[in-house]
């Protein structure tokens, strides 16, 4: 799955409507002529007889955009006031910050939290390493770590313009999990020097996220430091959007009565994305795995995990369920689609088919990239393992994240809102669970769901 | 100047007393008669006849603690209803967390932080790399960097260890001047390692603080790091301590009426604070360094600096002023002290002499590193640069951060309160303006008081 491409802007419109109805069914019309899609709406102020509107609109491009302004200005009953760049303003200063979670009111809270008071602290856990579980915030802290090889899907564009999406996975991490991100840049391209870095700070944090780090070095990445370290590394980009596309599948199973695991699935594009879910479903028992790159290196990648690589029109005749995650929009040909053949074309913000033109083809069932949404699973699939403790992140931990991510899609929906925190929550717990049972968690804490499950499974065993 | 040795512990008592004034009286008197210090006292449930508080006690161990729980048992009219480890309780889940600085409240608010709309400001620092000091955090952050080999007067206990630390310096970071910043615990003795994993990340920050890191190392990776890096990088036990001690002496001159730049002065112990107190008064225009330690490495680099190296003795008698930072208690012989010397002791908790064994002795000024904050420094110090985007921190800034702190204290004070903010940001626009004169700021906001500084210079020399 590749992220939104470089060609969508918001920006806020502040509007002037006079009290007729019409007139905002007249410019909501028009800003939909443009292919525009509005945002929030929000009214800001409302007179005697106008009422005035900040509203969001999402277009291709700065000419579209200009377009819609010029057309406002000639809507009768309808005043342009101001335009914003709304995007800007929500990132000037950054979206992040570092803050107290104690409160220092006087000298002697400070002798608390400081010297001399902190010292009894570091002393004990000088003594006893764990009790920085306990005492610091190491357990609760993930990097978030790129070199801005592979920003969204503007591709490399260096560490420091990759910024603005780090400080917005730590601000998911927060809002959605209680967690702290902290955004790493590496200034460097070279396997080993990101390599050496991060073992060299590893000690700062619970677990490591790799992002937007591109392929095929983000494989030998990741490889690498899962096996130097003892805290969970994951390539966010390879499992975390593994984890929403076999939430996704196992929806589209039960609407569609099929039978995932003996189904023959096609990935088009093995880039850290494909190469993800083509290990996930492989764990998930799926076993006919078919798959297509123009990159020989990959292709080559995919059949030492058990896949069999072929071209784009073998994949699309030979797969009961197709994926394609390549970044080229319009990729696949209507003609190309079998008839009950279901179709996830992930390329943002423009997929390799269009659900419509899947559908019109004889498909069973299609989506894109727009109804799976990857951040649902990285911020429980973290905080679980962060709670059991956990020394890596396996596949039995991914499946549950997926499953419970899954059961909580309502009605036809592939996927559940990505704001709704129980969702998070329940995701957490289930991976905790799943760490608990695949014996890869390190110590429980007492109050933990891990150790309650434990607790359970002894009382069983008394039966 | 050491920190706080392992040999102190506050502790928090819950006491009831009697409604009869006098209980409370022989209560404090017990606790003092045991070497015990108060910190907070707070009522926390007033009875008819009784009064319910908590009350922080800083002993030297835990065996007097124990006597003390004792004696208040002993006591008439006294209960004791509970002990907390108050340090422990505050430290618990650690002291500091990352949040986000934007409201995130619907799946719209969350396409303008992250995707579709966050790529727009990704593409714009791609194309003009300047405007991640617009819209990222990274010009206001910055990296407590430590492996751990010299936290406190604990000594090397690691890195992890030594977290409960580098949290506190972010606490202060954010309380006193804004800043965030981001503990990076690096698990290495090697000064190459340390230097290569600093500069791998740099680019996440505005500046770098290097902490609690052990001479004779950190000098080489600072050096390294200044020189490699085109962000301030700054040893704070070094810097930090030396800004706060030459506030003190600028207040002792004036207290005394002696000539700071024409005096002689003796520096015992040449470690991190030692040798960072040489090289800012030198700066500062004092001629005569005399030093001593015991450790031949630490005396020739004195020597490099300009420094005349010799023995303890010869120090106190060569000497006008006497700074000692050894960290060994009672190092200093009243015998040894010269009439009318400056005397301070900085070694936390217990001094190389007291201020009163001084005075008794003929000195005409000491005091101890209790009167010697040096939180008092980094946080403006920091701010300051940040503001000027400083490529570095050179003299002129230390020096005006450290005129600027002597210029707050009260009284008779040497240094002002840590707590008022006033004082860091009146020594963060210092250090700005130091910068700008000094031209080591890289590019001027237009806002920032060294834009105010130039543009007022530019009118001034129109007259």
């Amino acid at each position: 799955m590749q992220h939104e491409t470089s060609s969508r802007i918001i920006k806020r419109m502040r509007v002037k409507f006079r009290h007729i109805p019409c007139y905002l069914g007249n410019f909501a019309s028009m800003v939909a002529e443009f292919g525009g899609a509005f945002g929030e709406i929000r009214s800001v102020q409302v007179g005697k007889d106008y009422k005035i509107r900040d509203i969001d609109i999402t277009v291709r491009n700065e000419e579209i955009f200009d377009q819609i302004c010029d057309a406002t200005r000639r809507l009768e009953g309808v005043d342009l006031i101001e335009v914003k760049d709304v995007v800007e303003e929500v990132h000037r200063g950054g979206k992040i910050e570092v803050t107290a979670t104690v409160d220092v009111k006087s000298v002697d809270d400070l002798r608390i939290v400081y010297t001399p008071g902190v010292a009894s602290v570091c002393r004990k856990i000088a003594k006893n390493p764990e009790l920085r579980y306990e005492f610091t915030s190491i357990p609760n802290n993930v990097a978030i770590v790129t070199n801005g090889t592979a920003i969204l899907g503007l591709g490399d564009i260096g560490p420091v313009a990759g910024m603005p999406v780090m400080e917005g996975k730590a601000l998911l991490f927060k809002l959605l999990a209680g967690i702290n991100g902290f955004p790493i840049l590496i200034d460097s391209k070279d396997p080993e020097v990101i390599v050496a870095t991060v073992k060299a700070i590893a000690k700062t944090f619970g677990a490591i996220k790799l992002e937007d780090i591109k392929a095929p070095e983000c494989f030998e990445i990741e490889d690498k430091l899962d096996a130097a370290l003892d805290i969970p590394v994951v390539h966010d980009d390879q499992h975390g959007t593994a984890v929403v596309v076999l939430a996704a599948l196992i929806n589209i199973a039960k609407l569609t009565y099929i039978n995932l695991r003996r189904s023959s699935v096609g990935i088009v594009g093995l880039g850290a994305a494909g190469s993800g879910i083509a290990k996930l479903l492989s764990a998930y028992g799926v076993n006919q795995l078919h798959g297509a790159d123009i990159n020989e290196e990959m292709s080559r990648r995919f059949k030492e995990l058990g896949g069999e690589a072929m071209n784009l029109q073998q994949v699309m005749e030979r797969s009961d369920i197709v994926i394609a995650t390549t970044g080229v929009p319009g990729l696949i040909a209507p003609e190309w689609v079998r008839p009950k053949q279901v179709i996830l074309a992930l390329s943002n913000p423009d997929p390799e088919i269009t659900p419509e033109a899947a559908m019109a083809a004889g498909a069973r069932y299609s989506a894109d990239g727009k109804s799976v949404n990857n951040a649902l699973a990285f911020p429980g699939l973290f905080k679980g393992a962060l709670m059991a403790r956990a020394r890596r992140v396996n596949n039995a931990m991914k499946i549950a994240a997926a499953q419970t991510i899954a059961s909580f899609a309502e009605g036809e929906d592939l996927i559940p809102d990505i704001l709704n925190k129980e969702v998070h929550a329940a995701v957490a717990k289930a991976v905790e669970q799943a760490a608990l049972k695949t014996g890869v968690a390190k110590t429980l804490d007492p109050d933990s769901v891990g150790a309650a499950y434990l607790a359970n499974a002894a009382i069983g065993s008394k039966g």
